[in-house]
């Protein structure tokens, strides 16, 4: 256990709440951001794929950038955050239509094509792994720009909604640092 | 000059694009980051405010929280990123309707009632200061939760805009780092 991961699962034991299948962490990850717990989450992720040699971050505004632009300042490599729009995309971009059950609405991803250059070793770092499809999204826009995705690094993973998974299926690298096994009757059980 | 202030007019004079009224950032600040930038953005905007004892920083997704989450860390206090809607909201939120020039749509900043105490020192800082609406909107909603704003800082300001005057109105402190004369012909005119 990591000094992230330990501060992280203790306050996911002690603050988290459960909403019906929504386990809300919006009291220190989400909305409410506490940043030594954010920092030490960022870090221990990438100091997971260290030794991958990841040259760029990539995650997915908003609740993506607090523990992604601290992995990639302790990395020493820049961070680029893609956007989710409801409306019309452009060609200059590069994204794809994403379907959210947590938020019950499709959206799209978006990476500007003059930020995202070729052949970088790309880690994507997002808060939470649930369905996947945000990453797995993230990562097919890192390789249709021909870079390579080194892994997936994940705060929180649910381990009952599939999204684990859908990203190995795809031959990719995928770490977590709180795995929840369940949130049955209300009580969020961890896994390990 | 500080460090953050310095790096960050070099990058503007360097890498800012101008895309008629507006002055493209993407490849440093607000889509693509550079996580040492943004370091020394938010810390310099910390210490312009250090000695009004902020005790909560307060910022906008998506673009606000890189600097937001710096500035947060250095004063060793939380932040709270206020969410961004189109939909309808609900009774759980402080909250206020904005109109946003650069978007050319209305949209609603949303802060969970939960995680927004009351008698905080609330700086809020964001990335950008053009009309001021946003900002605007932080400070009115830490207000109306019974906080006290001591300031708002800003990476960039556009001068021409008339947000300064808006927030000023309040009787609110605001600071920039840098600040933008002019956009016309295309060109990048610094102040100062």
């Amino acid at each position: 256990m990591t000094p992230g991961a330990d501060l992280l699962r203790s306050a996911v034991l002690s603050e988290g709440r459960v909403e019906g299948s929504l386990l809300m962490v919006d009291g220190f990850l989400n909305h409410r951001v506490d940043p030594p717990l954010l920092r030490g989450v960022g870090e221990d992720l990438a100091d997971r794929f260290r030794s991958e040699q990841p040259d760029l971050v990539l995650t997915a505004e908003a609740s993506g950038i607090p523990p992604a632009i601290f992995s990639a300042a302790h990395l020493g490599v820049p961070l680029i955050y893609a956007k989710k729009y409801l409306g019309p995309g452009d060609r200059h971009v590069f994204s794809r239509e994403v379907v959210s059950p947590t938020r019950g609405a499709e959206y799209r991803v978006e990476i500007s094509r003059r930020v995202l250059g070729a052949g970088h070793r790309v880690l994507v770092v997002d808060d939470f792994l649930a369905g996947g499809r945000t990453a797995e999204a993230l990562g097919e826009i890192a390789e249709e720009a021909a870079c390579t995705v080194v892994g997936l690094g994940f705060a929180i993973e649910k381990q009952f909604t599939g999204g684990r998974d859908r990203l190995e299926a795809h031959g990719w690298r995928v770490e977590s640092l709180v795995a929840v096994a369940s949130l049955e009757g209300g009580q969020v059980s961890l896994a390990g």
